[in-house]
């Protein structure tokens, strides 16, 4: 019986696998680079896309920089000239797509929800389906909003370049010993909540020795989506990967 | 396509209602009432059991209060003479059941990784896996930790008698719009990380009201694993359950 299950289970990710490398190649020929952005419920995906794209995003017309009247022109911004789209994937709703709507950059909303609980991941084929909502035309780099979750997301390849998670540290020093997949697989670690580490009793050498654990010399960097330290750095990475730097 | 993937779904909750029945036999059989508590990763589920044990449990011998030299007798602890069992769902490892086990609780750890991501809930086949090692003639109350998770473990019972889920105020004000069926589903909600409110932009009442939203007059509680605060309402509503309380 465990053997059957395991053997469903390797088909369907067979099955993900294929549609996941048929989506990029649609990436591929449209020019645009994708990143698969992971975390576990609340641990500030949606605001560290937010605080990063008015930060860093000086592209000229929709983007970031004409948020504080600034044209953002010049080097000083990561993602200046680079067009950002975000696909955010979530159970229900659109809370999210509409904080991100708000900054002027494209945004295409993916539900989950089939009428009961909902799928826990985006996976290959449901990114498929919404690939006609995105104008990949006229963006450099997808975003793609996983929903919170720290095991399936991390199984399901959607045809990205990169992976990318959000571990908050209010969630723990143990959690990359407990989804150690979710932290293997990515290819940056952004440490989120900086601003109440002082308030927490979390070490955060005992949370980057577990990391270390599970995924040796893996890039991290340390933020606070909601004071902006850090966010630059994010900018810094997104902006490489749509330059097509290895992740 | 969409139609069949409904279908299968549906199979598969189906077959994991029947097993659930057969779980809660077991657990009606032997007298042991049951709690499947559940939350996202790091919301505080085995700290809240950890400070809860330590604060309510009061039964002559190995639980709880011993553990300050005092021995617990009377009524001033909420478990006093109420014998607990704990079943801890988890990926990987047993970092959760160490730390139970340390209060001198019956623990059964139980890994849902079958070699690959794992899986991201535990369904009932998976705790019928588990209950020979779980000592049920021994326990009056068995708390089954659930994969931390807001999607799936909703959807699969297990045979509980009820459902406690804990959300932190870290996670932020719009996880009951999020992830419904998950505050939708359960008996009790227990807001954690009290202590962190100050710190955060956090309005309990938006979280309160959208909790309402997807599960109106659903009892909630504040509490703060971390100092202590509102752990003994816990105690308390573990104490009715395993009374045989209604939920």
């Amino acid at each position: 019986m465990h053997g059957s299950k395991v053997r469903v289970a390797a088909d369907v990710l067979d099955a993900n696998a294929t549609i996941a490398r048929a989506n990029r190649a649609d990436f591929d020929r449209a020019g645009v680079r994708v990143v698969n952005l992971m975390s576990a419920p609340g641990a500030g995906k949606t605001s560290l896309l937010e605080r990063t794209l008015v930060a860093c995003a000086g592209a000229p017309g929709e983007q970031g920089g004409s948020e504080n009247g600034r044209s953002g022109r010049g080097n000083e911004k990561a993602l200046t000239g680079v067009r950002v789209g975000v696909l955010e994937g979530d159970v229900q709703g659109s809370l999210d797509a509409e904080r991100i709507a708000a900054l002027h950059v494209p945004v295409t909303q993916l539900n989950t929800d089939p009428g009961f609980g909902g799928e826990c991941h985006l996976d290959a084929n449901m990114v498929r389906s919404a690939l006609p909502a995105v104008a990949l035309g006229e963006i450099d780099l997808l975003v793609i909003e996983n929903v919170g979750n720290l095991v399936c997301p991390a199984e399901f390849r959607v045809g990205e370049d990169a992976r990318a998670m959000v571990a908050a540290v209010t969630e723990g020093e143990d959690k990359p010993l407990k989804y150690p997949l979710m932290f293997r697989t990515c290819e940056l670690v952004v440490i989120n909540k900086l601003d109440l580490l002082s308030y927490l009793d979390f070490s955060l050498e005992v949370f980057l020795g577990n990391l270390d654990r599970v995924n040796p010399g893996v890039r991290h960097m340390l933020v606070s989506a909601r004071s902006g330290e850090g966010v630059s750095a994010f900018g810094e990475w997104l902006a490489a990967v749509a330059a097509g730097a290895p992740a």
